[in-house]
């Protein structure tokens, strides 16, 4: 798909950039996945990059808090891949404890306590919390532990289509994908890493609102379009824009032209939204539009290079 | 099962009241939901008695939050019929349009919007959260939000036992029940209604994380002691405490048993972190400590009063 989606997608305009630290991450975040147990070997973890994305995502933040991000998008990666191999996300029922377990983990904020029964994702989950609560910023720890409740609940929907080899409609999807892939825990580690964590107040802002919405939908659509050959490759996965949108419309080859052509038009507007965020508040928005930029072009960029190696 | 737990259910030593307006909201909630298209005759929710419960939650409360209160409580009424009773919530794949279209309208965060395609609870939770942005409080709002978000994604959890046959085991059922049991967006209008909305540094406090873990344990656990029989008389629930604890003793009678003695104990728990709060923060956390106490002791006085109506 990578020529394809170079072919369709409009690049998004921001400047590209890569944290000089990313190699040493990298080693650093497959090192904290192995000890904790999240992987047997490195192999699959390096070719998936989570160092490369987070060091995209935050080019110029301060090592730790790249780290920090690196760290977590490797545990979504393992989980997702524990959700795809061995049925664990084809049936609701059996993902529940799991997904119980580690809501257990996020409860206690970061906090020590019992070892929750959920394998390795647990403990690798509670050392997340407790790095982010090491910044003191009580906002930014309730805001990671609530969007990651709702990417763990977001997930039950996924086995439940899985099960029922069910595509959901377009509608449906563009809502729940938003939480299915872990977008909000990532940006609200970014804005930790950049300082860039709006307050309350903006965050309620029906604009801000909206560039939230536009920004995940853009990440997630751009990685759906750039992996959409590679899922239907070991099968159709359900969950990916151009396979609802080819279910609604017949055709893949509309299918894949209409998700590009929402991946277009929501760029159009993303653009427009921003600019109206910068008239209206200034400067002091500045970074928090950094983080959102960031992840648009860091998922683009990303995802044009992982393909060279799938 | 009134008498069984009256017998067996330590007694919230909190006081008991009731605001001077409660049957006047109750008419005005009556209205609201007929209104909108909620209900087609008031007799099943006058039953219910959401503004009974209201009342006795914030006894002290404006009357506008009070109504306020009293109409969300309606709201997820409506919704639990829903689920209950035209087969919608034993069917995560039914369900799902539905969630996601409620989704939507949470995104929105009050503002206007297009009517969502899922009836007359997608326009009311509209008008519930237009209501809460009046109060311009950005982090009550994206609190109650985000609560709401976890309520109805927790639906399709439960949603995927009916549809299994499948009782959760203990561990989970707690974690989950206090989800599905809608005690957070609640607590969070009372916390407005009672001006007690605990700030975000005190909130991710491991010993407030805690209380108000315990305080929603608390609300849950006296619901299913109370409504067991109730629930049991129209086929089992699956998402009772007593149901799971029978299913893991093996045994109704010891279920009943154990049910009570955990929300014995866990009453004690609360009463000794109340305390430790208190004395660490002193008259700054009194209101949001009245909020959990009403609460505690509402569903208490609530059940005992429902019961008389069953």
């Amino acid at each position: 798909m990578r020529s394809f989606a170079l072919s369709v997608l409009r690049e998004p305009p921001f400047t590209g950039a890569q944290h000089d630290d990313t190699e040493a991450v990298a080693r650093e975040s497959e090192d904290w996945a192995q000890r904790l147990g999240l992987i047997n070997n490195g192999q699959r973890l390096r070719r998936a990059d989570a160092a490369g994305l987070a060091s995209r995502a935050c080019p110029q933040a301060p090592r730790d808090r790249l780290r920090l991000l690196s760290d977590l998008i490797s545990w979504l990666f393992v989980m997702d891949d524990a959700c795809d191999e061995d049925g664990l996300g084809s049936d609701p029922t059996r993902l529940a404890p799991t997904v119980a377990a580690l809501l257990d983990v996020l409860d206690r904020h970061g906090e020590p306590g019992a070892a929750p029964a959920c394998g390795p994702l647990g403990p690798a989950l509670a050392d997340l919390c407790r790095r982010v609560r090491v910044y003191r910023r009580p906002a930014v720890l309730l805001r990671f532990t609530a969007a990651m409740r709702e990417y763990l609940l977001a997930l039950l929907w996924e086995a439940a289509n899985r099960e029922h080899d069910r595509v959901p409609p377009v509608h449906e999807y563009v809502q729940m994908r938003r939480h299915t892939g872990g977008v909000f825990p990532s940006l609200t580690l970014t804005d930790l890493a950049l300082d860039g964590f709006p307050p309350a107040e903006r965050r309620a802002d029906p604009q801000w609102a909206a560039l939230d919405l536009l920004a995940a939908n853009l990440i997630c659509w751009c990685n759906d379009v750039f992996s959409y050959r590679k899922e239907h490759r070991t099968g159709p996965d359900a969950h990916n824009l151009v396979t609802v949108l080819s279910a609604e419309t017949g055709d893949e080859t509309a299918g894949m032209r209409a998700a590009a052509a929402r991946f277009n038009h929501e760029l159009g507007t993303y653009l427009t939204t921003e600019s109206d965020l910068l008239a209206q508040h200034g400067e002091a928005v500045r970074p928090a539009l950094a983080t959102r930029r960031n992840w648009i072009r860091a998922t683009y960029d990303w995802s044009l290079a992982a393909e060279r190696y799938a």
